[in-house]
């Protein structure tokens, strides 16, 4: 099959045909199937439930002198701290340790940044005139979303192999009202791109007009290779507190892709002067996280060496479906060269930019065939891709035969929609 | 001993010396003690750990079709939704089912209606010249710090045996700027006061000015008799929406003095509108709750039958220990005849009115004696008690021989500090 540029009107038309014939037996299956959502399968959940018998007596709950059952130890127990700064490579006074959820301590900064203000905020943010957010695009929906809840306008930069155009960031940030970026800076979502040492230190040493500027640092995938050696990287808040900025990024992560999903425990890092500012915030709302979950967490993590050993196991059950996703591309859509992907070795997700103008179409196509699929858009501010071409696919959560079967579903689709819209020219 | 009013100064003074004497020897021992928080002791603790070993297979958590390991089911799985409902007396629908702190969830209403309001609010609360907010007191500090955190002027309600002054009540919510109160209903933090049926209904039929008031319903110790039967208590929820008020009240409550306080889980119960309207706006800032730690409390806990029978054994360990804190009272303070305490079948406190302008000292010499008390004036908006007289007792997480020594200790604090009052006139 040669590349679609090259075909003729007629030959286009066959083609469609074709591929018409294959959707609509596809949709007769009646398939139910998703790569919507990063999402670990029952097979890696099921591979780390050994957590659910790691404590089992009360006295396994005390430890250090604190019984984690009951109140108090707001910013986390000692040794949760401990291990969340091994993992990260700062120190445990840098450390907050949280609920399940990252995205909550990310949101929770957003939203005290609103009402009270961050450390070095001349006010709090819903007394600005304006606040605008950096967004580097493709990027992480719910990132978005949460600074757009509190009013921000979001500002697409682009990225690039190296991560952010560090050069559209330099520019951006001289403008006041512009109060912090989005960062996945190893395996960013969903490119799977791992940030530059130059992108790093060109982020440490940024020089905002906005003395409160807050780089949102999630480095939800510092361990999540799938594919060859753990890559170390860099501690971002040193590097920021080297180049004179100690209060500027706050780092987030967690155990969702390391243990569950739903039930892991998650972390803040930033400068101890940020942590102090926070737990005493944090401390009109809450009296503890859990403690009994941090405890059953290092007990079964143990520490950065053993949590890249489950890594390894996440990867052997994470590898072959990002084969078959490869394969299925390779096979079927690069030969009628109207997309490019990535080949990531880590994070969950590989990024594809079909046709121009085609990607919402392809997805609703798939849609009708069965195949959940993130929408079209979700990746850009306000979920509106200019260029309506990015999609985002997440292999993780179906069995290999489904994913197969998915794959073929979505490559047909992103065929039939490149074809239509180029019958319509 | 006769009462202290009855007494000449030289009577006072060797009072004084007597218990100033018995103060010192306490004070020598450097005890410390503990009755500042409403924490569960270590036997309690123990009396529920078999909370941890419930859940105990990867396939023990599914439930539903839910694998409660992965994301996914923000409100809540359907089986604690059910939990709740029964416990509180509403619906499923009208519950959404939160981390380990209820405390975060009110903290969550508030901030969400700073800012971008209530399901009835005309605008966000920080768009509003101004904003106040009732507390009936004494009550729970933190209840009050969490709207003080958000700007509000804190207006101090009477506490009367039926539960708060409510033609106060009524008289201050015909101010537009009176945007919501606190309160403990059952068990009241630290009256140990039941709301009465008249109090109840004259709640559910206020007509506030503001259209977003909202009553903050923190029913934390719904269960919670350590002397006596349970006592059936009313829904709140069916009431307002009988009364035309569907929207007015948000009900929280939590396994905290249930199972673990650290580690329990917990629920807000409100109108099916205002459950659908947050649980979109808790969309933005999390996928979803610990759904294993509430599949290993519903398993344990299983229903409110069961819950009481283990409320029964919580009973058996907090009953002797009210006892200690009223037989020292009575033994030692009531022959002084000048302080009065409530004598509540439930919850976690015992408030005790001592002589006006004095309970700030008492307090000071009881740390200074090794006991730690929660601060004077912590029951009163602002950490300010205006006659300097409102102590809240915590006997719950010594042991007895412990709260003992504790209560002597106090109470001698108390009386020197009250003879203190009366020497200096």
């Amino acid at each position: 099959m040669p590349a679609y540029y090259k075909l003729t009107k007629d030959e286009l038309q066959r083609e469609y045909e074709k591929e018409k014939l294959f959707f609509e037996q596809c949709k007769a299956q009646k398939l139910s199937l998703n790569m919507a959502r990063g999402k670990p399968s029952k097979k890696q959940l099921d591979t780390v439930s050994g957590l659910l018998t790691i404590l089992t007596e009360a006295e396994d709950c005390i430890v250090d002198g604190v019984d984690t059952r009951n109140y108090g130890e707001l910013a986390g127990i000692k040794c949760a701290r401990e291990y969340w700064a091994d993992m990260l490579g700062c120190k445990p006074e840098q450390t907050f340790v949280g609920s399940v959820s990252s995205l909550n301590l990310m949101f929770d900064v957003i939203s005290r940044a609103y009402t009270h203000g961050l450390l070095h905020s001349p006010r709090p943010w819903c007394r600005e005139e304006k606040i605008k957010f950096l967004c580097p695009s493709p990027g992480y929906d719910r990132h978005f979303r949460v600074a757009e809840f509190f009013g921000a306008e979001l500002i697409t930069v682009d990225m690039t192999w190296d991560g952010p155009n560090m050069d559209q960031v330099e520019q951006y940030v001289q403008d006041p009202q512009v109060k912090g970026i989005w960062c996945v800076p190893k395996y960013s979502n969903p490119d799977g791109i791992i940030y530059s040492e130059e992108t790093l230190a060109r982020f440490a040493n940024l020089k905002p007009a906005a003395p409160d500027f807050a780089i949102m640092w999630d480095n939800a995938y510092c361990v999540h290779e799938f594919r060859g050696e753990y890559k170390p990287f860099p501690d971002i808040i040193s590097m920021c507190e080297a180049a004179g900025n100690p209060d500027m990024v706050y780092e987030f992560a967690s155990t969702s892709k390391i243990t569950f999903a739903g039930s892991g425990i998650s972390v803040m890092a930033a400068s101890e002067a940020n942590i102090q500012h926070f737990t005493k915030l944090f401390s009109v709302q809450m009296i503890s996280n859990d403690k009994i979950n941090q405890l059953r967490h290092i007990r079964y993590l143990k520490d950065k060496a053993h949590t890249l050993e489950i890594m390894r196991r996440h990867a052997k059950i994470m590898a072959p479906k990002f084969r078959v996703v490869s394969e299925a591309l390779h096979r079927l859509i690069l030969p009628c060269g109207f997309a490019e992907w990535n080949e990531p070795k880590g994070g969950y997700f590989v990024s594809l930019n079909t046709m121009p103008g085609t990607a919402k179409r392809a997805l609703e196509l798939c849609k009708q065939a069965g195949v959940e699929m993130t929408p079209a858009g979700a990746t850009y501010p306000y979920g509106v891709d200019p260029r309506d071409r990015n999609i985002r696919i997440a292999p993780s959560l179906p069995p290999v035969e489904e994913l197969e079967k998915a794959m073929d579903v979505f490559c047909t689709c992103l065929k039939l929609a490149a074809l239509e819209h180029l019958l319509e020219q």
